[in-house]
């Protein structure tokens, strides 16, 4: 089938395309809810949840690949042009991101049962909390993306490319861990899973920029990747 | 343009897809280089190369971006079908994954200037012989996929996807760096910067499989993320 000017197929495809939004959407909130639980069992050391959080990956996997034929489905019937075209384009790569999101928040669970199985070596206080400033930025961050994604705000996209605290907080934890290990009371091991699950996190950020760098390109026709 | 089945324009069409995969694959050995030369700095604590290698990843996102628009154009001007637009979507995935190792060579060479700034701390000789261990695992998997995507060689492709060392020999360096740190030769912010860049060398074998998968996507139409 290819794409006509009919009134009729066009209230069709953009009635597709809003679909096609409408389950990127559902699966950023299913990420973001991986990575808030995933956080939450990581400061808490509640390996129950870690391994919900492990096992729920499964389903955000599905739906990556759902949504990766949608977008070729689309593509093959519609043909879609110009705006139409960037705007499916970018909904393929916002799904990769999103499913990149969803192994960052597996890969926290799973330092938390690495931690865990080592046996009683609970986290020292300082370091949940420390973890606990930069979680609040990446969810806020991937939030903020989903938002501007859902209505197309530029305003917001562009705000929240501009702005990015995450790196500066994410050297600061670093360096507070370093403090903490130098005391002497967590095992090397562990210090290495913390900054592991700490970069994760941090790259749920960087993802969250990624998200917000399509709708600049959906909206302003404008690739501004690796410029800012 | 309408994608037409007359001979000029497929054989037209033939000539931009191939000339899409030159340029992917000419990405590819440029990524792979950037990871050789970040690992090789990084065991050698050699910071002018450390440099380039930061340098060097400017040059891999404009590529990044200059395909990009070529998948683009492609997709609009030929509207190609079924397997033809099968293929420009896995480039254009691959075109991400290449991207991404690009960073984590830019990491890699990161950590190499962080340790060196840190003055002095410089690595025990087991850590860079462990690292050259993964490093190796990764290079080969990063060229047989770029090898199997240049010849659309679906059965190299599955090997790849079918055999992986590289997550049990991480998890052996781990191990190795927590009894190097025990020793006390090292710094707690060179174990973590250590870790890190080992994870990110990890990455990149990841990166390798996803290539071996947009193969076997191309090639059976089977997408088999997320399975193996």
């Amino acid at each position: 089938m290819v794409f006509t000017n009919s009134q009729h197929t066009v209230k069709r495809f953009d009635m597709e395309i809003q679909q096609l939004v409408n389950l990127v959407l559902d699966m950023g909130r299913t990420v973001e809810q991986q990575v808030s639980r995933a956080v939450a069992a990581f400061r808490q050391g509640d390996a129950a949840v870690a391994r919900e959080v492990v096992a729920g990956d499964a389903a955000v996997n599905r739906r990556d690949i759902e949504i990766d034929r949608s977008c070729l489905r689309l593509l093959g019937r519609r043909q879609p042009m110009s705006t139409d075209l960037r705007l499916v384009m970018a909904l393929n790569k916002a799904v990769n991101d999103l499913e990149r999101i969803g192994d960052e928040a597996k890969a926290i669970a799973e330092k938390t049962l690495a931690i865990h199985a080592r046996g009683g070596d609970s986290l020292r206080e300082g370091i949940p909390l420390e973890m606990g400033r930069l979680a609040t930025i990446a969810s806020r961050r991937v939030q903020n993306a989903l938002d501007s994604l859902a209505r197309l705000d530029v305003d917001q996209a562009w705000m929240l490319v501009r702005t990015d605290e995450a790196e500066d907080v994410f050297q600061d934890i670093l360096r507070a861990l370093s403090t903490y290990a130098l005391d002497g009371e967590l095992a090397v091991a562990t210090v290495i899973d913390v900054a592991l699950a700490l970069k994760a996190l941090k790259r749920v950020a960087d993802r969250a920029q990624n998200l917000a760098e399509y709708v600049i390109y959906i909206v302003e026709g404008q690739d501004i990747r690796h410029q800012i």
